[in-house]
């Protein structure tokens, strides 16, 4: 009973600004180009398709951003979020490593991605922008700007890949209940879908294409409608780091500090959201914390990708970014952890990684389903798929400690939980799930297509 | 900013002990009888279906009963669970009424069940049993029994009535997950669900049938295997008093105490949960607290039904309890809030209600969708269908409020989310869900059938 197992913080405890590590970054980030003019994007350029004071945040250099007090308010619905001692994990694993996870599960729309779509919601709103547009592939995205957008009043219409409209009805029917417009995509509604529906009827679409659809209906109608993106860009890893901000003062209340700092990747947002805020201790005090991202080894990125300028998306309609990627063709296999299927990484968390700043692991998928399993088991929490990926990294650092009779902390983030994706789980009990071997030869073919774009 | 919207308590103010209100009773509930011998169920009796600690607890006349530190550790995993005020629900009805509720979704299982799921395993695995029974319909009780049982290592079986084992598959993977044993009822495992199967091999099953099933495999293997149920009992009603214990504190916290206290009503757990501990205030210490059960319409036990001796099963397995009921064949509407379709009421909630110290109110189906619908919007959760009940009496509360104008402090109990209940919703979105008026006829069929058992 002495044991604390869980680290709050009160509300007039909670952060009240986001980090941009942009600030304490000797290299920045390269600049995005525009398509059109091979150019820097311009300001004006990037209005087009987003709210303006979320663009002032994509270019800002200042360290540290205030929120505002309503999007503060309206994290209370659930934040700040626990952070968990998991004793019971590392007496299964019987290990000399203390391991803990930020629980980001708890949000109505259970995983992190909250923490990017209130504020990018709040200023559209404050724009006076009435509709909002934007794609989801798992659903993870789609339901959290939906439950956002709705505190706005603002009408919000969802790309959803038409193959997860029909196999995650749950997801669908959440953002339905939080008043979105789900259209399976692609749909009749864009250019961008029509095409694809007259080269083929039954197309069941991709993210790229659904990006196409929601970035097509946004520059139709520039003053009254944006685009909103869930990860990648700095202004959505910038407000992630609410998640990291919080674990900084938890892990000090537990008199404690991490040696290794953990999150899965898709995009990029919730790796920031978990680990920028140690890498500051890094950059600025000196510490050593490492700080590592788990990618799927069927989509490795960050361990098997070219660091190049590459599109955003499949159908090149977003700007250019210098970022680790497989080239936007590149087809990553169906594997259940939907929200890592992305070719490229966010452009600050390429630079991070190619000067060394952080570290990059890629895990195959039965490893990670195995891994969610010994969490259920022993934390009691189902994991969505994506976040078995920093729990398997957090075993295999455990066990590693164990091997060398070594003491060591481990934080990692749990981005979300499994209750929506149990057919996953499904599946994987079934034994229907497999690991994906790629071959240099399968990377080689989309990262050379990139030759034809602009180098860095 | 400077509004506090959660309270919450450390792990150090956590309550240590249940509240048993038998011991404020004046009236005590009345015994419950054997089917067998028509004589008040002895201790023995009771010890061939359940741990000998939890018989214990039912029969405990003890005000306060001391959480082991095992059942509180693991009751860390999520708890203390939030107070919240919703102040946004509050402002969408223009209401003076101030609203508070506890949010009980947080829980691994996403309902209040984990409260008693976890001292039941508990007390099982300190007895040295090895196997637990137990049935589900719309499955909360079943993944929150998977949830705990699975911390003990103990073997569960789970009969879950056949057509919600296809309807709900999402619940059924979670208790796989977790570990647990999963059969659709009837099934050719126990007598009673092959001769239900021999009746009608298309037979899709019920609670009361799955009941005995569960219980027909306990009463067989009595030495290694015990059975467990999830709410109507004395014990497990007593396990839920942890919510309103620490809602008490928390109301303290916020220098507020309600003037009305909500929960929904199945068989009693989440209602008594949140209830008892304020009607503590009103037996020991004077205070005038209204404290109400709210039932479906399509189920209306409490506010239609007989105070009678009754059946907890449809087979008339279990002991004969005095309670209000509807009988135990009584058939309720396919109404969406699984949870609350069940014919009959706890002894203690009985004896409350016959001694006017509790109200009781049913609300119809549709009402309470539409009250999910703006507690989602307003306060950003999707609740169960169950725990719609218990908004839209706070609704009713707050409307009332505005009217009279008068200020009124209203807390209600959300007993869980409603994730994995989208399919309801989806059936509302398509105004496929009706209210159900029960004539009088239908009630008189089923609670005559009373008169030929034991009367009170």
């Amino acid at each position: 009973m002495s044991k604390t197992k869980k680290f709050l913080l009160t509300e007039k405890q909670m952060p009240t600004q986001w980090y941009n590590i942009i600030a304490d970054m000797k290299n920045k980030p390269g600049v995005s180009i525009s398509p059109r003019t091979k150019k820097p994007v311009t300001k004006d350029e990037m209005c087009m398709l987003f709210a303006e004071e979320l663009v002032n945040q994509e270019m800002s250099t200042e360290r540290y951003i205030d929120i505002p007090d309503q999007v503060q308010d309206l994290y209370k619905i659930w934040r700040s979020t626990p952070l968990v001692r998991a004793y019971e994990l590392e007496k299964a694993l019987d290990t000399p490593a203390k391991i803990y996870f930020k629980n980001e599960s708890t949000s109505p729309a259970g995983s992190h991605k909250p923490n990017t779509a209130i504020p990018q919601a709040y200023y559209n709103y404050k724009q006076g922008i009435k509709c909002i547009t934007t794609e989801t592939g798992g659903g993870q995205w789609g339901s959290a700007i939906s439950f956002a957008s709705q505190f706005f009043d603002i009408d919000l219409k969802v790309f959803m890949v038409k193959v997860s409209y029909f196999q995650k009805p749950y997801r669908k029917l959440m953002m339905n209940a939080w008043g979105a417009d789900v259209v399976p995509s692609p749909s009749t509604m864009t250019e961008a879908g029509r095409h694809a529906l007259a080269k083929d009827p039954n197309c069941s679409g991709s993210l790229g294409l659904a990006i196409s659809e929601a970035v097509e209906l946004a520059v139709r109608n520039p003053e009254t409608t944006k685009y909103t993106l869930g990860s990648v860009l700095n202004h959505v890893l910038l407000h992630q780091t609410i998640i990291g901000e919080e674990a900084l003062m938890q892990m000090e209340m537990a008199g404690d500090m991490p040696d290794v700092v953990i999150g899965c990747f898709g995009g990029g947002s919730n790796f920031a959201g978990i680990g920028f805020p140690f890498l500051k201790k890094n950059l600025t005090e000196g510490t050593n914390i490492r700080v590592i991202a788990v990618e799927p080894s069927s989509c490795p990125k960050l361990t098997r990708g070219v660091f190049h300028y590459d599109y955003g998306d499949t159908e090149g309609l977003t700007p250019l970014m210098p970022m680790y990627t497989l080239g936007h063709n590149f087809q990553p296999a169906d594997i259940h952890a939907g929200g890592l299927r992305y070719h490229g990484a966010g452009p600050i968390v390429s630079q991070l990684l190619k000067d060394g700043l952080i570290e990059a692991q890629a895990i195959p998928q039965l490893e990670t389903f195995a891994a969610g399993m010994v969490f259920a088991k022993t934390e009691g929490i189902i994991p969505a798929p994506e976040s078995t990926h920093a729990i398997a990294m957090a075993i295999r650092e455990a066990k590693k400690a164990k091997e060398e009779g070594k003491s060591k902390t481990i934080l990692f983030n749990l981005s979300g939980h499994g209750m929506i994706d149990m057919y996953a789980y499904e599946q994987y009990f079934a034994g229907n799930l497999q690991n994906y071997d790629l071959s240099d030869e399968t990377i080689r073919q989309t990262v050379d297509e990139l030759k034809t774009l602009i180098d860095l």
